[in-house]
């Protein structure tokens, strides 16, 4: 079973957060959500509390094959200041490890210097955060071990994208289908 | 302000509950989510803790311009079977008030009698639970006083629909560009 950590902090984007949780599992992932404020609880950027899995100061990340930041203000800056997961992501990252970020948390990687030279995709305007990086203004991007994201409503082609790397490609074709996304993409408005 | 209550229970869609909170908070809709289980902890059908601002028990609904029923299994059974929900939805129809039910959700209007003769949409293979109702395969319906969606990524456009309801007709188009929506709309796979 793969098993994937994601971090949450106050102020995270409540979409990006919990459809990447909800899409993740669907699929079988084994997703732990992980409070880095010190405590459990977590306050969305929308005012929704929810009690994570786990707290950052006692998990053990050694079977780790994702590390997962979703956006949203400030939790996204909360995630690029928090050096306990500044380090977690340098060690991962030099393992080769997979790393997903959407919205402004790419932030937190362009901060660390793990996007250089890398192409990736962030929500509008946040491109100078992505230091190194070479913006595409995709829903999604994937450039070698780092996956990136745009925004709220591509939390699903994010999460999709997620489920298919880890999963073998197509993984998420059936998801698509029962999550009623191929309609929304045939006959949204 | 408007004001809106959103039910939770144990087993609610966690995309369809709180993407629709995240949607109409970010248009400044005041929205209260509500226990339905006599405490203000719930569990999502995808295992998320969520602490919600009341307890049904204890709140007072006058105020109430529209009430929002999330789907996901079992919660939509637990909703269409608590007693003071029902008497609740029966009077907020009576006065002719707004009522949303997305996904399995519509179970509980049906069971109650309060699609009669109304175009209504649930996931496929709930129709039957639509007592009454004309299925219409929609994303998202809206026949008199009752807006039904389909399924989790339904919630967009339910929570669009909703907004411009009760806001007036084209308050989601911000949100609907900012958030990424009509970007996946274009481009999303």
């Amino acid at each position: 079973m793969k098993t994937v950590y994601i971090f949450f902090a106050d102020g995270l984007e409540d979409i990006e957060a919990l459809a990447t949780v909800d899409i993740l599992r669907r699929a079988g992932i084994n997703v732990k959500t992980v409070s880095i404020m010190g405590n459990e609880i977590i306050t969305s950027a929308h005012g929704v509390r929810i009690i994570t899995d786990e707290v950052f100061e006692h998990t053990d990340f050694s079977d780790a094959d994702m590390l997962v930041l979703p956006g949203g203000l400030p939790g996204s800056t909360h995630l690029r200041d928090f050096e306990p997961l500044q380090k977690l992501l340098l060690s991962h990252n030099e393992k080769g490890g997979l790393i997903a970020a959407i919205c402004a948390a790419p932030m937190a990687l362009g901060n660390l210097g793990l996007l250089n030279g890398k192409h990736a995709t962030c929500y509008p305007g946040c491109e100078d955060t992505m230091t190194g990086a070479q913006p595409t203004g995709e829903l999604c991007t994937v450039c070698g071990n780092i996956i990136t994201g745009q925004g709220p409503a591509a939390a699903f082609p994010f999460a999709y994208t997620i489920v298919d790397i880890l999963l073998g490609a197509g993984s998420s074709d059936g998801l698509k289908e029962g999550m009623m996304y191929r309609h929304l993409l045939a006959e949204g408005e």
